[in-house]
Formats: structure tokens, sequence, C-alpha cells
């Protein structure tokens, strides 16, 4: 439909209620900016500086377990506490309270030089249960509402350290991004008494033109609306609120989605591709919140190469998000790439 | 007061209805992370492959004017476009619509080597006269209903040529920032028959914690829910809903608090500070808007030094704004910086 491949439009996000500009035409656009630093795939099994390796001492002075697979630990640095008393503050027009929260890392492998897409299924399979660990166990905490389970990937994300890792951020009050999505799924959920992502999901799936990879439990595909140039979903076929009603052959379903999708990362540019990542799902303050439909997301900056981004900046900030390559044309991309990564082919 | 100085806490941002995370404990994290390239000073007035210099030739072929002051022209690979029909696209739960508008490229200064702290105070009030000229000129034509002035200031923030220039985005939709600003001023408004920033205005002239800068029509100040490290607001004293209601001594005015604010940014690293800036406006379809109040936004990455920047990633992505130092604190830094440039003190 050529509106949507070659005319600058809007689209609806239908888990935000926002709209965001697609003006597929300026892939023509040439580029004299900025270009990132090359990352590098060249890092050894174990690094003596790394605080992230097993039996490694980090910044706070403690000792690293020595860890055969999974290991998380509360951040030492963490941007959220729990310590403090409950206080706020309402001056006029001007309102705060204080929040409570705990950081934790989440290292995936206690082998430095690895990252999600090249490790194995079985091991991704156990960072999902470490997930499902951390998310029962926070979540059952009275002060913790909300369990935000992310990565940041690549050093242009923000990631100080190459070792795999990710992170937890949970806390009292429930982020913005969540209430924004509770909103929408609760109103389709009312209406028609059914997960807004499986309608979504039967339309993609008839439609046939955003999906990149699918497996017996697990569909990823570029959503309709993305916002970043290679940004994908992955959405359980299953109607589940969160990660903890994934059963074992589930979970090695998800791990495998995770695997293919970050492996086809890596081999669009043939670089570790960064992205951040993060899972959303039902907020843990006790409530049913059966219109939810836990996903995670896939944030990639870049754009035209393994070192030039797409700059979300004054227009983005200001105005509305935009995107120049189309939903369809990232798709189609992701979905031709292999599923074996770049390295690993003679 | 304690608990918004020492503890992780949460902000409301009255503008936009939204809550941010202030984690002012967490400046004392190391960072090992990326570092950014520092930009350089050292440009010539004129440089014969700048497509923004007068008399040079752009990419598209067209010669640039030979300007002396300001000068503007439709960006040859804009992200919108005027001449598309109406069209729409609904299907299932997908919806879209083409947009129509006009992108322009706002040429500050014919000399290359400048930027907005380093020109003269009259040379940015003809920048501001320009601004004033676009707003009206797109903003009367009917397909236009909303105009976005923005700058992306530095390679670190997108901006590709460092002539000194800025851009117009004029669209027919009303984007999501300027949706949610106008919902929060009209609310006051309606209640209070008062405009909400003039009521913030008064508070924070009062409280004097987070004012970097005045003079007699203009306020510069550190919002109590900035995001970004540095960020600020230049906010007229008079309840005017658009930049074209400006006589000439407050365009003066403002001029002076762009200069100010600029340089002072400069200052703080002693380095080219990049930002995107933006002014929030009355939308041009043609309503009342009598709410609107408009301002400038300034958001700066810089973080820790002229090379560390603030990663707005998973957890701001995922889930809420996040920042580490607090508002009062980057406010204290600003308003005791010179306001003069570090490069023309001996
Ligand atoms: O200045 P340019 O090259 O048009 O583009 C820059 O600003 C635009 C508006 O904020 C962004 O969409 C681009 O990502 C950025 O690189
Ligand atoms: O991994 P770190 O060092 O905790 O920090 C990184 O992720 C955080 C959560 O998205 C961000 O707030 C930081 O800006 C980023 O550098």
């Amino acid at each position: 439909m050529s509106m949507l491949s070659e005319k600058p439009h809007r689209r609806y996000n239908i888990l935000t209620g926002e709209w965001i500009l697609v003006s597929p035409h300026r892939t023509k656009r040439p580029w004299q900016g900025k270009e990132e630093k090359l990352p590098s795939f060249d890092q050894p099994a174990y690094h003596a500086n790394c605080y992230l390796c097993p039996s490694n001492i980090r910044a706070g002075g403690i000792k690293n377990e020595n860890y055969s697979s999974t290991y998380s630990f509360v951040n030492d640095f963490g941007a959220l506490l729990l310590e403090n008393e409950n206080e706020s503050f309402e001056n006029g027009l001007l309102k705060g309270k204080v929040e409570k929260g705990i950081c934790r890392v989440i290292c995936f492998s206690p082998d430095h030089s690895l990252t999600l897409p090249l490790m194995k299924v079985s091991d991704i399979t156990d960072v999902i249960r470490l997930w499902k660990k951390e998310y029962k166990e926070l979540g059952e905490r009275p002060e913790i509402n909300h369990v935000q389970i992310f990565e940041n990937k690549g050093a242009i994300m923000g990631c100080s350290n190459p070792h795999p890792h990710g992170q937890i951020w949970a806390q009292s009050s429930i982020p913005e991004e969540i209430n924004k999505k509770s909103f929408h799924l609760k109103t389709h959920f009312d209406k028609h008494n059914r997960s807004l992502l499986i309608d979504y999901l039967e339309q993609e799936i008839k439609a046939d033109e955003r999906i990149v990879f699918s497996n017996d439990h697990f569909v990823v595909l570029v959503p309709f609306w993305a916002i970043w140039p290679y940004e994908t979903m992955v959405i359980p076929r299953k109607h589940y609120q969160h990660i903890r009603q994934l059963n074992t052959d589930e979970e090695a379903a998800f791990a495998e989605a995770i695997k293919v999708v970050t492996t086809k990362y890596d081999n669009i540019f043939e670089t570790s591709f960064p992205y951040s990542s993060g899972i959303h799902q039902r907020p843990t303050d006790g409530n049913e919140y059966s219109e939810w439909h836990f996903h995670m997301c896939f944030y990639p900056p870049l754009l035209r190469s393994a070192t030039v981004k797409k700059f979300m900046v004054g227009y983005e900030l200001f105005a509305n998000p935009q995107r120049d390559i189309t939903a369809e044309m990232a798709a189609k991309t992701l979905k031709h790439l292999p599923e074996i990564h770049f390295t690993s082919i003679e």
C-alpha cells in the first residue's frame, strides 16, 4: 500500500496511544554526521579487571561468587534504595515523593566474551529462570509494585561493561510507560474480553508483513508503530500476564526467540548490535490485571550501518518520535537474515 | 530539604503530567563507559565544503544566497512533504494517516565558526525575528497546524554540520508533546483563569533555588521536574501564547537570555556544549489557546564532563526518565558560572 511505504505518515501505537511520524522517502538522505566506534568481539572469557567476572572483587569491596551459570546481586550504585521512610513534598504547584526500590544486576553467564546471541539456548533458558525468580521474589515484597527487567547492550547504550548482563529496577511506583500500556490493554480487554495482543497477533500473522520469526509459543515481529529502526517485540502466543506463567517448553521457546532475534541483529551489519531491551508485564501491586499480556521489546539504535545510529533529538524530543525506514522494510530485512551468527558461518 | 537533595524520589512535571525519578545519591557512581569525542572550536569563518555557508551549492544542486545575516530554506531531505493528498489507513487494530508538512533549515549566521553563545545579542535578535516570520508564514498555511522550531547542537545530538543553524518542522497534526502540555496548561487556566507558567514563575522567583538568570522580560530556570542533567527553561514573564507577541525590547531580552544560558553551558565543562533546544508555543490551527504560555527548553545530554553524557536507555525507555544530580544542584552550578564565554576570558 503506497501511503505506508512511500509517503510521510503517522501511525498509531495501540499499546501507548501515541502517534509516531514515519518518513519512508527520507532514507535517501546523505549522512556526514557522527559515527560510533565499532565494538569488538575480541573479549577474553575471563577478564581480571571485570567486576562481573566470577570471583572478582567489585567496586564496593564485595567478592563475586565463583558462579558457573547465572548470578545476581544488588547494584552497588543503585538509583533506588529500600531503606528510606515514606515521605512526600508538596509546595504550591510542586509535588514529589520518596521512591523505594531495589536495583539488581543480572549476570547472564560467567563467560566474559559472550553476548545473548552467542549463548546456547539452554543457557538463555537459565537467564529466563533467573528473571522468573527475581520477578517473584522482588514482586512479593510489600514495597515493590513494579519490577522492570532490562538490558543495555553496547557502549552506545550506556553499558559500561561488555560482560553479558542485564538489570532489574524494582520500585514502589508504577512507571509511566506501564501506566500507558495498562490503560490501553484494559480498555480493549473490558470491551472485548480478549487480550489486545492476542487480537493484534492474529492480525499480524494473517498479514505476514511484519513477522520476523515464530515458534510454537512465541512470535517475534516489528510492531506496526515501531519507533527504533529495527525495533522488535517478542510476544507469547498465550495470554500470559507475566513470565512466571511460562512452563518448561515455553521457557525454551522464549530463549530460542531471544537467540534468533539477537543473532539476526548481529547479522544486519555484522557487528555486536547494540540495543536496550525490556520486559513489560503485570505490575506486582497485588491487583489482578487480567488485561496484561507480557512481551519483551528490543530498541536498537543503529540505522544505516554498524557505526551510524538514529538520533532521537530535537524534533523527536520536542514533538514526536520519528523514523525513516518503515516497519515493513525492517521486518523484511530481519526475516531474511540467517538465524546463524555471522561469526560462525565459514 | 533532605528528601529532595538526598533520597531517591519522584517529581511531578506540571506541564506534561509525568513523573520522573531522581537519584541524588547516585552521583558517586564511578564511570568506565563510553566517552564522546571533544568538539572543536576551531572552525573557519567560511568553509568551501559546508552546504550552509553563503553562496555554496547544496546537495540538491541549489545555490545558497550570499546572505549576510540569517537565511532559511526548505530542507532538501525533509521528513515532511506538502504535496500528498489526505489519505488514511485503517485495518482492524491498525491506524495510519498521511502527514503533510514542511521542514525548513534556519541558518543563524553566515559565519561558519560561530554558535549562539559566540554571537552578538543583536545577531541572536535577528534569529528571533526570523523565527517570528517563519512561525507566522508557516502557521498561516491552511495545512499547517503546528510549527516546531528547534536546534540540534553538536555531533552528539545528531547535528551533522557545525555551521550555526536550527530547523523548523511544521505539520498538519499536533505532536504528542504539545497535546500533553496543552492539556495541563488548559486545566490550570480553566480553573484559575491564570497561566500555569505565570503561577509557576511566581513560586520559583520566591523560592530562588532554581533560577539561573533573569532580565526584565525573561526568566531562565532549571525546572523542578527537569530530566536532562542541565535542562533549562526560558520563560517570558508575560503570558504570551507565542513568539510573535514579543515587542522589540522583549526580542532583545529573549536574545540576551539565550546568549547567557548557552554561554553558561559552554562554561560548565569549557567545551562547545551540545543540546537540543525547542520552542513550545500555541498550535497554529486557528483555535484561541488562551491557556498557552510559550517557552523555550534546552535539553543538554552532558553529565559528568565534556565527554561523558547521561544515557537515556533501558530503564528510561521502558519505565521512566531518571536523573542523578538534582535540579537544585544543576541550577546552583549554572547560576554561579560567568556570563562571559570562557574563550574570551584572558
Ligand atoms: O539535522 P538532520 O540531519 O535533519 O537530522 C537530525 O535531526 C532530526 C530532527 O530532530 C532527526 O530526525 C535526525 O535523526 C537527526 O540526525
Ligand atoms: O548500567 P548503569 O551504569 O547502571 O547505567 C546505565 O543504565 C541506567 C538504566 O537504564 C541508566 O540510568 C544510565 O544512564 C546508564 O548509563
